[in-house]
């Protein structure tokens, strides 16, 4: 029986903007004892992978509680040591660094890990991160177009070394056979790099590649290349058509539906009871400050809203140059629902733009199973109001739940993050 | 009294090129658990850190055992979850990274070690990583001037948040206090980084810096900024030029003597007797390769060796532009001994062109206090030849001497690499 994939979406101290400002949450996303203990959740939930996002930039204005964090493959690697088998993805952006160190690091991870890790390539959306690295943010068909031959180089600098290069033999004293290593010599219109690494080839032959293209170039880049989607959706017909305008793509490329998981992230407000999730909600909006909100707001848009009404319906409004998907999926939604800029900076403060489910626990189950089983998710990424509490509810009781239907692991089995989602290890060269 | 400070170099199988064949070494630097138990045995023995080299292309033909590794930040990463005192130093070159990268990272590191981060700021001597990168490999002058850059511009970063800058007041809903945040806004001849980092300062207040640079630009770059100096010596009086040549740059500069702790590499090779120490590196000795030992050769000395009479005098050969100081190291010791060519190649293969230090471990013990006493060194970084066999025999046969004549530690004290070394924790903006 197809079984639901979960991951857990970590950046900052929750998917919540104010979550951290609830009784007795985590407020440092910079503390590892505290990041260890949301690995530990996840596992003890039988998660298939932590899933953490990223940027380039301290935005204190906009984005408070994600401006301070671990960067992604030290905190990943921490992880690895003190986690058995979750798949550990850390999200690094092809417009801001280079591909032999790229796939030297997730190479690495994954030697590290036993075969958990996982690359959530992404191009950066934000303009924001350019002058740290003293360049002009490319334009969004230009990111995608380097970040297709990023990835491309990547995967091929992971094929560079044979099986069994690393001979290490006393006697004859052949420690790497030379012909076994292979030159890559890619020569492109970004990239030019010779390869190959100085590290074998890895656990899970590559490690996996997750992606959260919402864009047309997006969908292209995660159909040729993703193992995994994370989709910013708001709503089941949207998340529908989004899953399947990627499943549609890949025949064509030789690949078949179920060599790509599309997981929509969510976030999950439990209660034992509707009233119990519903106060818990509103408890967190409550702490909403609303300049922060409006900055979240001006920033998601991409739009300048000073003199703008927040209580007229929204109308027609510009999207930015964007490839996260937020602003579209919540422009959708503002237009089909009539809201206001108020209904839609409400929405944003509680997940930023994703989509929240809130509701007793077996009604959380209930929804996630018919997006499951009606075309719209391969599973979810989890989006944690806070943790611990927005996290532990979710794996204390919608988890049973979802196990007792069959539709979630019970226990871990294999070894690797491709075992959990149920992918080949590839051979070298192939697709 | 004045202490030695050890580091325990890793790279590789160990720093012999032929260790790994030794009966029962490990022969695999890219199994985290074998690298766990190379710190374990560092920290049993007190060490102040580990030191771990890179570099950035797979060489099978002149450097086969090194041609396998984990990337130097996810490594020491999983390592500082699985070690409590040692310090964690991690090689990064500044001619193929970025600033605002590093700095984030190594900041990371700190937080994730609980204040155990150094960084071993390199220029990266070698041409061969260039195509990598697309890039062609700057000369010496060159590669100085962009390090010093990038090192002023990664201490500007790590100062860019002030300790209490998060701030996480539940009741205000005040995160981040903006006016604590400061922006570099570096713009130089070879870098343009705006910052701040979107880490907070870390608790090192800045992680420490390694060096090795032996030229007149890597001694200047070091006296300006490094912590600790990894120095390439053969023997005491050039160890005492070398130690003198740095300590007299630091007065000028505003910084004390006792501020950089110079650190010579040393293979010591350690027996109860004498003549077991001779036979181990006899063993050691006979598993050389001549055909990997002539390609070593060629590649520290920058010189093609056809055609070269492998047992005549040295004689003039010139210097190639090379950053490490082994071939400057060997050709001054070949001149002063009247070495051939089949003679430095014997020294290259035992240790790559560093220290060997071969005897009963009392006659170890007294040479390393002759050199720590007589202005050479302040500590040795530890050059294991395998693993575990020759750590092992360092660390329980010389170490309980140099503790019980109160040349060094016998337990660790205070938590992080600055109290390990002596080093106050700067505040921002100081020297």
């Amino acid at each position: 029986m197809r079984q639901m994939h979960l991951g857990l979406f970590l950046l900052g101290t929750g998917s919540h903007v104010a979550g951290w400002r609830m009784p007795g949450a985590v407020t440092s996303f910079q503390d590892i004892q505290a990041i260890q203990a949301m690995a530990a959740q996840a596992e003890r939930g039988c998660f298939d992978l932590i899933f953490m996002g990223d940027n380039l930039y301290a935005d204190p204005g906009a984005h408070p509680s994600y401006t301070v964090r671990l960067e992604p493959l030290t905190m990943l690697a921490a992880l690895a040591m003190v986690t058995k088998h979750i798949g550990l993805g850390a999200t690094v952006a092809t417009t801001y660094s280079d591909p032999w160190s790229v796939a030297r690091a997730f190479a690495s991870l994954d030697h590290i890990s036993g075969g958990r890790a996982a690359w959530n390539a992404v191009t950066g959306s934000s303009a924001q991160a350019g002058p740290n690295f003293g360049r002009l943010h490319p334009n969004h068909a230009e990111r995608y177009a380097i970040a297709a031959e990023f990835v491309e180089v990547v995967r091929g600098l992971w094929d560079g070394w044979e099986e069994d290069a690393l001979v290490a033999d006393r006697e004859s004293g052949l420690y790497v056979d030379p012909a076994r290593l292979h030159k890559l010599n890619h020569e492109g219109a970004h990239f030019s790099v010779q390869g190959p690494l100085n590290i074998g080839r890895s656990p899970q032959g590559r490690p996996v590649i997750l992606q959260a293209g919402g864009s047309d170039a997006g969908l292209d880049l995660a159909a040729r290349t993703a193992d995994v989607v994370f989709a910013v959706v708001q709503e089941f017909e949207e998340a529908r058509t989004q899953y399947a305008a990627l499943k549609s793509r890949l025949p064509a490329l030789g690949r078949r539906p179920e060599e790509v998981a599309v997981l929509p992230g969510v976030m999950p407000i439990v209660g034992r009871t509707e009233r119990e999730a519903l106060d818990k909600l509103a408890q967190l909006q409550a702490f909403i400050s609303p300049t922060n909100a409006r900055q979240l707001l001006q920033d998601r848009l991409g739009v300048d809203l000073a003199g703008r009404d927040m209580d007229a319906p929204l109308g027609d409004m510009p999207l930015f140059d964007g490839g996260h998907g937020f602003a579209r999926a919540l422009l959708n939604k503002a237009r089909r629902d009539n809201l206001t800029l108020r209904d839609i900076y409400n929405l944003l403060g509680a997940a930023r733009g994703h989509w929240v489910l809130c509701g007793a626990a077996e009604q959380v189950a209930d929804t996630l199973q018919h997006w499951f089983e009606n075309g719209a998710a391969d599973g979810f990424n989890v989006m944690p109001s806070h943790f611990p509490g927005g996290m532990e509810d979710f794996v204390e009781l919608v988890v049973p739940i979802l196990q007792r239907r069959g539709l979630f692991r019970t226990r871990y089995e294999g070894t690797t993050l491709r075992d959990l989602l149920g992918l080949r290890r590839p051979a070298r060269g192939e697709g």
